[in-house]
């Protein structure tokens, strides 16, 4: 199903139509056929650091039109790309290069000195045209083969220890073509990508742009006014949000003389409230909310815009090829149960890296907690491994808690998800400290600074006598997390 | 990349969005709820005649509702369709159930003594509700299995003995998401479906409506008239048509008094002439040339009409997840040469009934001659095996010739394409008489009628005392083409 052979997506598009505009960012635009130039000499370049198929890069870089460029040339090459979190600390960095054995670590020059300061592998930089190399030749465009590994991004599972979901090249056509399907797919559409490259949403909207033909509007970050102006002046219909943008971008676009023509607004990352959703379609926005994985790819299930007022709360429908169910204890849930969500199809990872690859149409347990009703429309009742989704990011507490019991003064140590008006969620601590010692909250800070990326250290931390815990011992998470719901 | 597992698509359609219409015929409508329904009943129906996975059905009947119904109810029991031309001779449809080693033949009232003169097999017929039988229990929707054979498509090669064309359900699930890829697929689209359904290109629609949740409006066949009234009150966004169907539509359409909202106009089959498509153009009709063979679920290749200018004679680009060659002599052709057209991919067959199957990612010979461009836009020059295309249906000159040679009175025969106004073109016999012998026309064409549907039969025999040869003894059948065109 994701294997076979497939002709260079960018270099198809830009054969058949050269002078369609592809990309966009800041004041400088790339049709097709400048595109698939600029790819072909990124390729050439990497193909001079020993770059081929079956390599393994790091990449890390912010959004510019230079790692577009990048990644184009890696995919070109054949190369799996592993796209780092540029938030992450160099330990985290180091970390993550290292279990995905990547030959080298490819940067822009915001990330020369997080680069550098990895410090273990060959480093290779780039600038607004992508990888440059003097003396490289051109690589046009060949064979994708669907069953190789496109990417490995790292995901934090429950054990607190990221892994790496491989998707291949297939996993990222069926995504495209399904999302198509589940979304439309017009002949002017324009997709609008402000959400990190380096995350599985962001990279999807790269791949759906050369396999559809679709212009992408790229975007350094997410500030609203210059997202609202994209809007009207770009004529976007496409663009992927996280809930916590559409207040300021409501703002945004009030002050904006002419109307925007969004066909769709994939709002995901974490569930948007309903007050939220009611505000944005009372504003003319077409928001979709969507429920996505590293593990497939991005997109798994969006409801659309139109579906809203009947499925008050829910995700939607699953893509077309993409089968969901609930189980709990291994049995399936009949419509209207709550139990653990598991996906099937084609957009499914083979597997984590180093470890076992997934039965061939085999169900990816997600860990989420859901219920499906009987017409397929998903809610997502809680993330996995009580997951803090915080402003897009996704924060494992486990990971967090590990980096906190690693500290000589602490004995023990509960991280859990706190709502915030900003990022939806943030995580705080619940720290018990060892019998004599009284490591202070500026201690810790200081610590987990070298250890977690910013927006995993805990916003605050409560010291406690000892954690609520079940009779076998577990801790009891949801207890502390009603400790800090704000009084009704 | 065409196993795995799927959700079955009409139920998915059915419980996500059970009021948006599925199908409309003559004055009736189905929702997809409905139309579930109907086909959950009707698979219950079939069951009772031992239909079920892996079940190989013959289907022998026009268009209409119940046919439709029909053909989801064994796709849902994962039976293999073996869908008949309503235009062949009892011989002819024999000759292909009996090949197909179908275990029933179903067909409609209108089929009846057709069916009954087939006599070699069990038949089960249908009305405009599709199967039905007192008792049967509703059948719902399960699994699809992508590597199952979903359909056995007859079409004749140059040996003149027609070949099964055994497409997987992953071929058909392929074909909708690449056509949707690169015809765009809207949110209002709505599919006129005129062409018959036992022809791949009719097929395609169905399939496509149950994927993407397109309404099929249905038409018995083609009326002008009727078709140019539908596109008005339906809607109608995308058709299929062949060349043929355009003069009288220009006509039908200019009477119309509301606009029509056509977004393509499919135009495929055999090549449309450039003052036909250039009319078509002048006259708001989105014309898109297509090239498709039943050996790949239907579409190849499409010309959007934007492209037309500057890509005259062209039949455009592969699907996004196709793959075009030219070659000669097994050697791939640069662009610009003329060869030998070869495809790959995702939606090619498995391969013939009773042959070896296809390499994995193997290249399809087509038999088809053609360029393709530097862009990778196809012009198709020349069918294979000096196939002759009339009004959509295919004719092979080997099948006639053998049909002539299998007379006493006929010594030697060739089978070549004339052109036509109406029907694009018409097959023609060039024909020697035995010595000694003299068989008249009406004589041949008395034998023919038994043997050859009417539209294989030639409309002209020509008598020769000899045919063009190579002095390798091949007939030149382009001298004797040359015979046939109008004098400048």
């Amino acid at each position: 199903m994701t294997d076979g052979l497939t002709t260079d997506w960018l270099d198809r598009r830009a054969r058949a139509h050269p002078n369609r505009l592809a990309l966009s960012f800041a004041d400088r635009a790339w049709t097709f056929a400048e595109l698939d130039r600029a790819v072909a000499m990124a390729a050439g370049a990497l193909r001079l650091h020993d770059v081929g198929s079956g390599s393994r890069v790091a990449l890390l870089a912010g959004n510019s039109a230079g790692t577009v460029i990048a990644i184009h040339a890696l995919l070109r090459l054949g190369a799996a790309i592993v796209p780092l979190n540029t938030r992450l600390t160099p330990a985290e960095l180091a970390w993550q290069a290292a279990d995905a054995e990547a030959a080298l670590l490819l940067h822009d020059a915001d990330h020369a000195d997080a680069a550098a300061a990895v410090g273990d592998r060959p480093t290779v930089h780039f600038g607004e045209n992508g990888p440059a190399e003097r003396g490289a030749a051109p690589v046009a465009g060949g064979t994708i083969d669907l069953g190789r590994p496109q990417t490995i991004v790292y995901t934090s599972g429950t054990t607190g220890r990221p892994k790496g979901a491989v998707l291949t090249a297939g996993n990222w056509w069926w995504g495209a073509a399904g999302s198509a399907l589940h979304l439309g797919h017009h002949r002017d559409d324009r997709w609008l990508a402000a959400l990190p490259l380096f995350h599985v949403g962001g990279l999807a909207i790269l791949v759906r742009s050369v396999i559809g033909g679709v212009p992408v509007s790229l975007q350094a970050g997410f500030d609203p006014e210059r997202m609202a102006r994209a809007f009207v002046a770009d004529n976007i219909s496409l663009v992927s949000v996280v809930p916590a943008m559409l207040p300021p971008l409501f703002e945004a676009l009030a002050k904006m003389r002419r109307p925007h023509r969004l066909r769709l607004m994939l709002t995901g990352g974490s569930p948007a409230t309903e007050p939220l959703l009611r505000e944005a379609l009372a504003r003319g926005l077409p928001v979709a909310p969507t429920y996505g994985l590293t593990e497939t790819a991005s997109q798994v299930a969006t409801l659309l815009p139109d579906d809203i007022p009947g499925h008050s709360g829910s995700s939607g429908t699953a893509l077309p090829q993409t089968e969901l169910r609930i189980e709990r204890d291994g049995q399936i849930v009949p419509p209207g149960g709550e139990g653990d969500i598991v996906v099937r199809g084609p957009t499914v990872m083979r597997g984590y890296l180093g470890q076992a690859p997934l039965a061939r149409d085999g169900w990816l347990h997600t860990g989420d907690i859901g219920r499906l009703d009987a017409g397929g429309y998903l809610t997502v009742l809680d993330r996995r491994g009580d997951l803090i989704v915080s402003g897009g990011e996704n924060i494992y507490p486990a990971e967090v808690e590990a980096a906190l019991l690693a500290m000589p003064g602490v004995a023990e140590a509960a991280v859990v998800s706190a709502p915030d008006a900003r990022w939806g969620a943030i995580p705080v601590a619940f720290v018990v400290a060892r019998p004599g010692a009284s490591p202070t909250d500026e201690e810790i800070e200081r610590v987990l600074a070298t250890r977690l990326a910013g927006y995993k250290r805990p916003k605050r931390i409560e010291w406690v006598d000892r954690l609520p815990r079940t009779a076998s011992g577990k801790v009891l998470r949801r207890a502390l997390r009603e400790r800090l719901q704000p009084p009704l």
